[in-house]
């Protein structure tokens, strides 16, 4: 089957890679010509510049933005045939994501939201998370492709499911992320040590994905080092709070819990690694929080971080 | 060893209960005094008007709150003889537990704070968790009775520490319940299912124990029957808060997830379970979250889910 | 001088009859055309069908929102001639201010942003408040247009400056009623009389607007009549929101706030006066405030509530 | 009359002395006793140790805190004769001067809170502004000692609604700060200038007491000399969320603002003038708030700060 692949970023490549290595036909896409000619060169695969690129069986999309899909798909769609089929695998903006299937399906195409998760780590292995939104048939018809890119494919629901979806997951990890640096920085000032509460914590109710994972390994560590930036998570929580707002949805903890990482983002920088939230708050309550200096769990946990 | 057991509510009688059964010889007393003489006779255990406590070995406090303990302190104390060994199980507040146990350590006594988690199910069946702050000298010359009661026993730090964990574990459960509830609701609102979405925030880094354990059975069941009430929450939250002023702590968002709380009691009543919080969100958002109709996974989930 | 007035609506007309009823020469344009047309025939003005709308000196934009403004200017901006002056007098987002007065300058038009305020009252008797950005020059050629329509006309900065003054403004407007009722239902609790506290507040460090005038004359009197509705202050808390994130402002109190505007706009209604914002605080609260039952004082204040 | 007065602070003594000059017999009382012997010899007044404070008709107590109130009243309400009237003028905290009235009438004495505003300046002109809760009786019994002291007297409702009411101004004061500070943060980050925003916002329903008078005075002229420290705010804050807690209001906003406070006293030090909250709101947005270079106006406001 031939792709026509749009966006050779730090994701779309090692992806990309991994659809050509699997026997697809593959042509390349990139606002850096000169970049799809050279990956096109080592894959064995073609290249085409974007204002040529055209009709297409498969399209998927792996680019920064909302804009930057609309973008491309507004040269795109007049040249595609009908029942192509379209895969935006960027975290986009659901409500735009709506728009576009529209259009899509006004030309009688197939469109699919399927963002990921699991960073570059797991684009390389193919075991990326993947959330797609759009109807049954166009699913299943992806679902060998997208089973070359990831382990975890889940259809949650119409067109703009998989992008809400993601953003909504990330709000819930980072009210997480800040909360639980919160409770840690009470404890810590009034003399508990860090790894004492997240084991209780992971004991009992106050339980959630930070205490279990990033905490110890990113924050105690003082590594910082999740792969994913803090800029990139303010983005998402944006789209999430547009969501809410579009669709008149109260979120009072979910539109402070924003304004925390914006703080955090101007304090620190919005390239630092998205674990420094909790620096941020840590700085605010005026303590560090560390593993105990001989604590021989340390190395312990290896759950996965994202 | 004789026990001087002071405090027969709903955990305090079974507690009480599981303590003569081991074998220990038990002074039951309780403001109701008929009642600490009816559960006496029943336990073969004798009673004592509070008035009249006197010395004893070993005392257990399971009162309402820090101010009752206090008030039972004040008369109790003073009839100690040095080295008698006090511990009190209540929810108190932590800064009250620090200057009671720096009264205590003046007339050479040993004095633990020892929070249980877990409900009347589990003070039945001795499996409650217990979070204890102290001197580890007095920890471990608890050990043999707290492991009547508990099958957890966690030594958390110097006195007041245990009962600060437990409010700061239940601080973090209530903001990741609240929480929950925002993202399902935004969710619904754009038209993914509740089941759908617990599915992928659990397999992700969203999950915390309101996905994995609250949110299905008591919130998307309707039954809304954990056993723990509002009133309960509010004032561990409330603790927790006083904890981070004190401290001089600054934490927003629990600050914030607090007042969320205290609508909720208001709007639903604060003898409501404390998963009608999750009703409070989804009334202001306008939709209900249900499991789906058909949904053969319901029964499934068999987490603890206190 | 010829004007090209484009949107007939409750502020719209009054404002464009002003302006014809002062000797301007009015084309006037409406998606409603048969209203413009019988608005025309009263005015002794001409009409035009908005994609027949042309070539013009001047053009006025008092439209919903900025899509709305940005659909029109998409047809029209092309067929105006060098030298031609834009006024969106619309309550538009600044950032799409910002953009479309960028286009105009490559076209070599003047645009200016001057949203108003005082309500349909003072659109009839050219009273309004205008808030202009734009270049100096610019604002000078439309200061005699715009004194027919308002009596304060202040200069606030480059383009896009008026629009964000106003959704500012408004958005501590927004803070302060909701403060307001926030602190008098705490003391209307404990058993203070509204009126008593709203005389102390007003003459001590707690006043604002809301304290002087809109409590006691919408909230208090139970009238809740401003004439401002919850769902525009909703779109200009957005608008203002947008600022601060576009510009990476953090502003925890602001994004609060406009949930609470959310839930009440779901709670209430989107139609409802804005000022019934407090009644959500109220019943959040448990109470409700009203004036004293005798109290002489209830109709004397009389400063303007806009 | 005689008048015992205790606590001879920064406020204290210039009232005691206002008393002294007035012709009224003082007793001073204080824990620095020779400070106390020093005064009294220099308003020609008498001493006493706290521990042998006796009978007066008359006690006034101006002491940082309630648990100071009550311990000094611990020991001397027994010994006061039925009739005497104890007038407390310190800060203290509502639902302990309920207790502390409560205990008083057991006794037949007469109980006044009488908190005061208005800084050191107006204690030494005596234009303090009171607000005073009790018994109507009380309050006209103790009108023309309180007319030494202050200029503006209000009677605001029974025992402990002077106390609450301070605070809650003091409130609203903080959130109206908090909140035109983000404002001009969004504003500046947009640029716009600081001087015309508040023009407009004073013209407007945005304006407050922050924006007509501390906004230029002390922060956009980079004083920060209101007189008023953080740590004073910060303990007004706390004071009305207990009354707001204890009387299950919930006030979302109110709490957030508090925690803005608790965070800007870790960040610049609780001794900071109360007005530094904007400069942490600033330092939070990446800009800094000044008068504009050449502006005329710079110093004509001059409306009271407090």
């Amino acid at each position: 089957m031939s792709v026509l692949f749009v966006g050779l970023g730090a994701m779309g490549a090692p992806m990309a890679t991994r659809l050509a290595q699997s026997g697809h036909q593959l042509v390349l896409c990139d606002v850096r010509e000169s970049y799809a000619r050279e990956l096109a060169r080592l894959l064995g695969a073609t290249h085409v510049p974007l204002a040529e690129a055209g009709p297409a069986e498969t399209v998927i999309l792996m680019l920064p933005d909302s804009p930057a899909v609309a973008a491309v798909l507004d040269g795109l769609l007049p040249k595609l045939a009908a029942g192509a089929l379209v895969i935006d695998m960027s975290s986009s903006a659901p409500a735009a994501t709506v728009r576009l299937a529209a259009r899509a399906a006004e030309r009688h195409l197939d469109y699919l939201d399927a963002p990921v998760s699991g960073g570059v780590a797991r684009a390389v292995t193919g075991e990326l998370s993947i959330m797609v939104g759009g109807a049954e048939p166009a699913v299943e018809r992806a679902r060998p492709l997208l089973a070359v890119l990831g382990s975890g494919i889940t259809h949650v629901g119409p067109s703009g499911a998989g992008h809400a979806m993601k953003a909504l997951n990330n709000l819930l990890s980072a009210v997480g992320l800040v909360a639980a640096a919160e409770v840690l920085a009470i404890g810590a000032n009034f003399g508990l040590e860090p790894q004492t509460m997240l084991d209780v914590l992971n004991a009992s109710t106050g339980g959630n994905h930070a205490t279990r994972v990033k905490m110890d390994r990113f924050v105690l560590s003082r590594a910082f080092d999740s792969g994913f930036s803090l800029r990139l998570m303010v983005k998402d929580l944006r789209t999430a709070l547009e969501v809410a707002a579009d669709t008149g949805t109260p979120v009072p903890v979910s539109a402070l819990v924003l304004q925390e990482w914006t703080a955090a983002g101007r304090a620190l920088g919005h390239t630092a690694d998205h674990t420094h939230i909790a620096a941020y708050v840590e700085g605010r309550a005026g303590i560090e929080l560390h593993r105990t200096a001989a604590d021989p769990s340390a190395d312990r946990r290896t759950e996965d971080a994202r």
